[in-house]
């Protein structure tokens, strides 16, 4: 039994194999760490090769020291089957759950007011997402724009030089192009900082808070079939050995998903916080270097610039990049 | 002898099948006029089917009416090869001229001052051709700035009316994206009127004068050979036939090569005067629409587009646009 308990538990713990709350929220502005572990998308309970995971420790020593049919290898053997048939039971319940949910002849447990705040959750994933798409895509053709003007700057200027008659006009087209250049590179950067930021946002942070609500939605399915599982056998006597099982199972799925309920409504408060202080200060960003660049107050430009603390690229490595173009 | 000269006069006739000078100067701002008829690049000499073009009258007639063996087609068949023979006899001179030429036999007539202005010519048509690449691509790449910024008003007006949080910031953000949008629209027009204004300039009016050069180019070369001819046979008696005829043809050849080049000059004189008034217009368009979008005065970039008569597309036109992408 307490093998049991102990190789049902590591699919739970396989799943929480994520990296802490602090460690994500506070990571948000390094756009460098390396990409956390990330969650099978789909529902645990459906992943066949789920029970091999948890005894893998023995499989090295048997590749290693080839064929050592000690009493260590029996052991395995028995624990690997009793590790499927626990899981087997397990996804046979949840399964059974779900149908029986969607057919409509099973309670399922409700916290209407989380459920609410999950859904708006990815409903401002995707928007913010939809907006990170767009600037990068306004990132992109800016880039093109900043690169011919640049090419412009320098036919107007070699144009200037040969044609005395229209030297004047040449000039002046030349310096404004060359001048818009510049400060497009600054504008470049703003908007590379500001997708970066809401890359992390959506991509890493918001997508950590996801994984537990993921974790959350399984450990609510496997409550309520252990739940079912309870109700169902009412006509046993109390102190049976069989009604005993069903308790602890019970009460062992229902403390996992007050948890992870629990676990839920803070990292969604903490990203909340987190989300609505990073995206207030992109978007303040992302307004005065749009407003002072198409407004040519190329001062208030590098003032914003410096503001969010913005490292530009030296003057030689953007000239480098234009001319690998 | 009349009939000789007829056809090695039709080659000539052939080449001059172009629109008159006044058309294509006044037509610089149209851009819907048809194309003009279009001389070939090469020398028209290497031409190898050129003797059947000013016989064709002839050709309808045979094939339409099937086997006519009358007088006519006698007749007809004569005059064939006393062209052939003649064109024959030009082409072998010309080609002979541009060999002794290059191989330094012989003397070729230089005008250097015309000479001078046409390599000048064909230079300011590269860089044009260049100037009007580059504003292309600048126009193609603004055009999806545009449309971003577009896309990306909405993208904020919306998360502006379902996330009281950050209302405030994305209102603003909406509301400088919209303006950009709208202003963006008109510095559009202004770069589209720029590149087929430019466009005009470059690939008709300069090109019709490049045809009238190549006419020049020629005739030049078929003087100095009849010129050779002439000078080769200097041990003739002054009153043989055989002299008259040389003479006659080098007064017609000298006559035929001083017009093409008086006809040249005038049109380059022409085409300068042009293409400053025209490339003046432009380049003060494009810096003032410029310079007006990017300081953020729509005002100023309203007027400069009035000032030059730039029609708008209307409203819904645009939003079509927008819609299509």
């Amino acid at each position: 039994m307490a093998h049991s308990v102990h190789s049902e538990r590591s699919i739970h713990e396989m799943l929480k194999d994520t990296p802490p709350m602090n460690e994500s929220t506070s990571a948000i502005h390094s756009g460098t760490e390396p990409k956390p572990f990330k969650a099978p998308n789909s529902l645990p309970l459906r992943n066949v090769s789920a029970p091999a995971t948890p005894m893998s420790p023995t499989s090295p020593t048997q590749n290693g020291n080839g064929n050592g049919s000690d009493s260590n290898l029996l052991r395995s053997s028995a624990s690997k089957i009793d590790t499927i048939k626990n899981w087997s039971i397990s996804t046979y319940k949840c399964t059974r759950q779900l149908m029986l949910e969607k057919l409509g002849k099973s309670q399922r447990t409700v916290d209407s007011e989380l459920e609410a705040q999950i859904e708006q959750l990815r409903e401002t994933q995707r928007k913010y997402l939809s907006i990170l798409r767009l600037t990068r895509a306004l990132s992109s053709h800016f880039h093109h724009v900043v690169v011919t003007q640049h090419a412009l700057a320098e036919a107007f200027s070699d144009l200037a030089q040969k044609s005395p008659e229209l030297q004047e006009e040449f000039t002046y087209n030349s310096e404004t192009q060359r001048n818009l250049t510049k400060n497009g590179e600054l504008l470049l950067s703003a908007l590379n900082f500001f997708t970066s930021s809401v890359n992390t946002l959506c991509n890493k942070t918001i997508d950590d808070t996801l994984i537990t609500i993921r974790q959350y939605e399984t450990a609510r399915i496997e409550y309520d079939a252990y739940r079912m599982d309870l109700e169902n056998s009412r006509p046993e006597p109390p102190n049976s050995p069989i009604s005993e099982d069903l308790q602890t199972n019970f009460a062992r799925h229902k403390e996992q998903y007050e948890k992870l309920r629990a676990d839920v409504a803070v990292k969604m408060q903490f990203l909340d916080e987190n989300r609505i202080k990073v995206m207030h200060k992109q978007l303040v960003l992302l307004h005065n270097a749009v407003a002072a660049y198409f407004s040519g107050n190329a001062t208030a430009l590098e003032g914003t610039l410096k503001q969010f603390n913005i490292k530009l690229k030296s003057p030689n490595s953007v000239t480098g990049s234009w001319l690998e173009q």
